[in-house]
């Protein structure tokens, strides 16, 4: 009989999975491999829901395999370490994010960019290097690589470091390669999401001026107030973008539905930079004008390497960045994924692993 | 009675001109100004062939002034300076590229990028500081502030220059901008036209790789025989393209007309740049996550400042990087401007003013 889910490894583990493309969760046995010589096994005590679990979930991308466990902003408690691992002990707080393997031997690999590796292995619905299929952190147990394990410092609660572990690094690492984390530039943030809100908290640590551009009038106040923007466009608003013209130094696109760049574009001074980290599902349209005329550039990235992962965690412990979380119980993820359809979360839903998970447990199994 | 373009200066001067959105030139008795204190007067020996020479004729753009004395890619020597000019003497061999003048206070101003000043004063078919209309090259004497004057290097034929005034500057600045400059690069030229086959000559002279990409198979011989591209691909090609995928550094891409920018980006290594300087008159399609998926930017450059174009001629006269040109007498320039049209030059047209002007305007006027 061919391996199942919950045979093939021999560490029992639980979570919660999608079996098909209604996205709904429920629970789920699976099993862990062994830790291995070079393996940090821990114990999840929260994971963050990320935009792309739902799209995952959903067979959006045309690449899930089922069942799936999502969740790639994982935050526990090392409970076994193997042999030759060097950088985790027992008891020690640690986190796994996008990536759980690379090939190790690529430019990609070499310069600390394992997120750009073309054999890159995601946290989740991936093929693992042993041909097993990687299972995400909605989940009571984790095995990794210490290589794609990350501490998380004092200072950093567990449940506010597990969305850096994607949507931090995910605006952090661009800010950093394309020079937009110098203060005194002013840079934008386009959409007040789970990215963008940490965006703008990372800018502003940074010392540098944030104006958020949204749909919503009716996130400036929170914009302003609470996550202290400098400044609030409308991105509809043709007066108010027509006054801002050139006065932003770069900004950072977090918005995965179709969308204008001509309006950002027109934001930038010149020479300025447009870096994008959302997927609309179809292409933009990119009038040549628009970047000639000033020498500005549109960049991409994705993720960021293990590095940078851990660069920025101990960044965001000494500067008091925390993503704002809505912690929830496993049992209202299926509610929390409506919700997060909908854009109803400030900012990012994080489950509570270690405290309810356990319970899901025993009434469901 | 208003004054006409031949007595609103005192200055005579002579060249042909367009009329209407047909773009046939013919000559044309026209003036320009006395020369000033910080200007520098020279007769015109060459004028290079652009082709926005032919847009600004038909009015492509929307904003032609009729009668059009096209030109900005002018070369000829010093006649007269003005009592402040510091920088040439009669005799001087000089050029006047696709500026003539800039506001001279703001922030691209102070950064020597002229080209970036809001407003600045292109060559021909603007309004210059005291409300005339500016007209370019294919005339017989220039005036011009000698801040937008370059000095033309022994050793650089006038007639060869004559397009590294707005062809050559347009590759030069980007490549060095975007640091695609550098030995060891591997850098691709969309395009074999004017702008392309400069590009080609240029990234030789830094040093770099070169692969032409081009939709004419029957311009690979051209390009490695005679430009020395170290490569060739057909764009058309899947098999070619696909085989060449992740290998380039950086890419300029010289083509005007709308064409897809993925095999374009697919062919750039993790990182890499993609960077336009033709202008496709509609939008192209850009998928986000072909930018994404390798940290990729496309970029856009147009023209350069001044001070970078005396260092790019002083290069090309280093390095004897010279322009594939076709010397034509001003009576051919209308069957000129239909060749170009077909693409039918190798690699520009430059108009011999200084033998043939003349005889025009004793026959014609």
């Amino acid at each position: 009989m061919a391996p199942t889910p919950d045979t093939e490894h021999p560490n029992k583990a639980f979570g919660w999975a999608g079996r098909d493309t209604s996205g709904l969760l429920s629970p789920f046995n699976f099993s862990r491999r062994k830790t291995g010589e070079k393996d940090v096994a821990f114990k999840i005590q929260y994971s963050g829901i990320c935009h792309s679990d739902l799209h995952m979930l959903k067979n959006d991308w045309g690449n899930t395999t089922y069942p799936i466990v999502p969740g790639h902003e994982i935050a526990g408690v090392v409970t076994e370490v193997g042999s030759k691992v060097q950088k985790f002990k027992v008891g020690d707080k640690v986190g796994v994010g996008c990536l759980v393997g690379s090939c190790g031997s690529c430019q990609s690999c070499a310069d600390d960019l394992e997120n750009y590796c073309p054999k890159l292995i995601l946290t989740y619905s991936a093929m693992y290097k042993d041909g097993t299929i990687t299972y995400g952190g909605y989940s009571d147990l984790m095995v990794a690589d210490e290589h794609f394990v990350v501490g998380i410092p004092d200072g950093l609660p567990l449940d506010a470091a597990a969305p850096l572990l994607c949507a931090g690094i995910t605006v952090y690492s661009p800010l950093r390669y394309f020079a937009l984390d110098k203060p005194g530039l002013h840079v934008g943030v386009v959409g007040l999401g789970g990215l963008g809100h940490v965006a703008v908290k990372f800018i502003k640590a940074f010392g540098a001026k944030v104006t958020v551009i949204s749909t919503s009038p009716n996130k400036k106040e929170e914009a302003i107030q609470h996550l202290g923007a400098d400044s609030f466009l409308i991105s509809r608003d043709q007066d108010q973008m027509h006054a801002a013209k050139g006065t932003l130094d770069g900004i950072i696109d977090t918005v995965s539905a179709v969308h204008p760049l001509v309006p950002l574009l027109g934001l930038l001074k010149y020479h300025g930079k447009l870096i994008m980290v959302g997927l609309p599902e179809k292409p933009l349209e990119l009038p040549a004008f628009a970047l000639l005329s000033g020498r500005k550039l549109i960049g991409g990235s994705v993720m960021g390497g293990m590095k940078e992962t851990q660069e920025m965690l101990d960044f965001a412990a000494k500067h008091g960045v925390k993503p704002d979380i809505e912690v929830i119980p496993m049992d209202y993820v299926n509610t929390a994924m409506e919700r997060l359809q909908k854009a109803d979360v400030k900012y990012r839903f994080v489950i509570d692993i270690g405290n309810t998970l356990k319970a899901s447990k025993l009434l469901n199994i």
